[in-house]
């Protein structure tokens, strides 16, 4: 059986000012009617021997995950609340032990719950693929062909192709590379080499704790106990903060899988952005033949290579290119394409 | 005597939206605490031998001038509202009855409501030098030194000194121009022989009447009967829609100043500006070092050459250049500089 797990502890910042502290980007729909917690649930229909997600999340957004996911008639498995954030590892960790406990020879597929996948049919080829790998022990990775020299991604260097045993097209990773600069990420993507670290994960839930407990024991340990220790209610995993605290922050990349000798990678195209920003939204999303995307009553004149969005009775956008336009209630973002990385930096400052 | 006569009864599109056709740009405070109306009445303050101010505006802003006048402690002499606009001859006529009727000898200090004038000390003088020439019995306009080859304006071309009998130092008109294209405005400004149309116009209002009864009796004739039938409540003077709607729309260079003998100009260097649109508006704005007037709390990165308005608890740009930003309860516009003309544009199409 594979079971998902909803990754939604993020704050996502880059997306200010629709996306807030009190309202993430993954709550917000962003590309459709659906936020994109809940079209990360959708795509997932259609899938075999798929159980029902787990998810973790900050205790402050709880209400906002039970209430998405009751909207389109999901049952969470068990939702967990994070009292701080501690990253992936230990997210992960949380439930990797749980599955253990009640499913020995679980998969876990992890999902972050704020990217945009458009191509579906090839999303779950890749998932049958890694369910082969990962029923074979390994500790899959989604490496996504990438389409330009992105500065804003992790790369992954393909190795061998993995032959021994399995039907599943994977690879070993030769390497995960940090975010490059510009001159470097266009070396990876002329390789043919280097695929984006997706971030998307799959493995059995034993497997996961074994290398844990290996490579960064401090996160095996903080995690097995506050599982242990977390408090069930009707709706919800409670997680203990003085517990859960003593946990290192850490990325399952940082803590495992640059470690493990078991890593692989399955290549994927399937549409997929992690919507890290504006532009990157912009970039997945339906725009006319200028280029421009535009959400609400928007006159446009001599307008070219914009994403703007408002609830405005009307907006008119004249002889502006390359335009991030941004309005809700009670801020306004207008930043160059450029300047998207930079949004983040706003958010920071007004936190 | 010199009476202001205060003309209110534009629209003002081109500052759309912060302007509206329910609040024209006269009525906004635009460069200070004070709106445009409420400012041209407050320049005034110092001048010799000044009546109280007369208005002409429109019948559905007539409680908007009535309370901006009342708010800065000011009475009007008499407040004239116009059921259909008929541009500037007709509504200067009216205005020019009245005064001849009380003042036999009254002038008249004709006055757009929606202009700015920086430097009132200039504006002063050029009022006494043409007091002398009107007194003379010219019909002066004030020609504004150009400071570039502006195409949104009209243009006067400067003839002889005028000398006879005459302390105020005027010129002849050679000739009204219309609103000149790239390569004749240069040319003009080069020429040091023309000015800007400013709209200030000071004559015997009894010399006005005699020049529109010659050039533009239909107008005169018109403006007669509504004057005649005015109908006065406590606050303000009524002009009848069937007699009024009779005056061609005529504005008072067409009708008067380019055909009179008399027409003499005062060349002044006064910070004026007609507003006539955002980017006007932010050349006479104070600006940052690096070009930006913002108002509100606007956080800038990179940011050049920007006029931004928003009420907003906060705005973010971040790369931008050459922007009108301006943001409103129901409206959004976002418009570079060289498109401000069209502006307009939008307006009409929302009305």
């Amino acid at each position: 059986m594979l079971y998902p797990i909803i990754l939604s502890g993020g704050f996502g910042g880059r997306l200010w000012p629709t996306s807030r502290t009190h309202r993430p980007k993954q709550f917000i729909p962003l590309i459709s009617e659906k936020t994109l917690l809940q079209e990360t649930l959708i795509r997932l229909a259609g899938l075999k021997n798929l159980g029902s997600p787990t998810f973790i999340t900050n205790v402050r957004h709880r209400f906002i995950v039970a209430e998405q996911v009751r909207a389109i008639d999901l049952q969470p498995r068990r939702i967990y609340l994070e009292p701080v954030g501690r990253n992936t590892a230990p997210a992960i960790a949380i439930s990797a032990f749980d599955i253990v406990e009640n499913h020995e020879d679980g998969l876990l597929l992890v999902l972050p719950s704020d990217h945009v996948i458009l191509n579906i049919r090839s999303f779950h080829k890749a998932i049958r693929e890694a369910t082969v790998l990962a029923n074979h022990d390994y500790l899959v990775t989604f490496g996504i062909l990438p389409t330009a020299p992105k500065t804003g991604y992790g790369y992954i260097q393909q190795g061998e192709l993995l032959k021994n045993g399995t039907q599943g097209k994977g690879y070993q990773v030769a390497a995960f590379v940090e975010k490059p600069n510009r001159h470097t990420a266009q070396k990876y993507v002329e390789s043919k080499n280097y695929l984006w670290n997706s971030g998307i994960f799959m493995f059995k839930a034993s497997r996961y704790l074994e290398e844990l407990k290996a490579h960064a024991p401090a996160v095996y340990e903080a995690s097995q106990k506050a599982y242990q220790q977390a408090r069930q209610d009707v709706d919800f995993m409670w997680l203990d903060e003085d517990l859960f605290s003593q946990s290192p922050d850490l990325s399952i990349d940082y803590a495992i899988m640059e470690k493990t000798s078991q890593a692989a990678v399955v290549p994927v195209d399937m549409g997929w952005s992690d919507v890290g920003s504006w532009g990157a939204l912009w970039e997945v999303v339906n725009k006319d033949i200028h280029g421009n995307a535009a959400l609400g009553n928007v006159y446009m004149k001599e307008v070219s290579n914009c994403y703007i969005r408002s609830d405005k009775e009307i907006v008119a956008a004249l002889g502006i290119d390359g335009l991030i336009v941004i309005d809700t209630d009670d801020a306004l973002l207008i930043a160059h394409m450029d300047k998207e990385q930079e949004v983040k930096d706003v958010f920071k400052r007004l936190m």
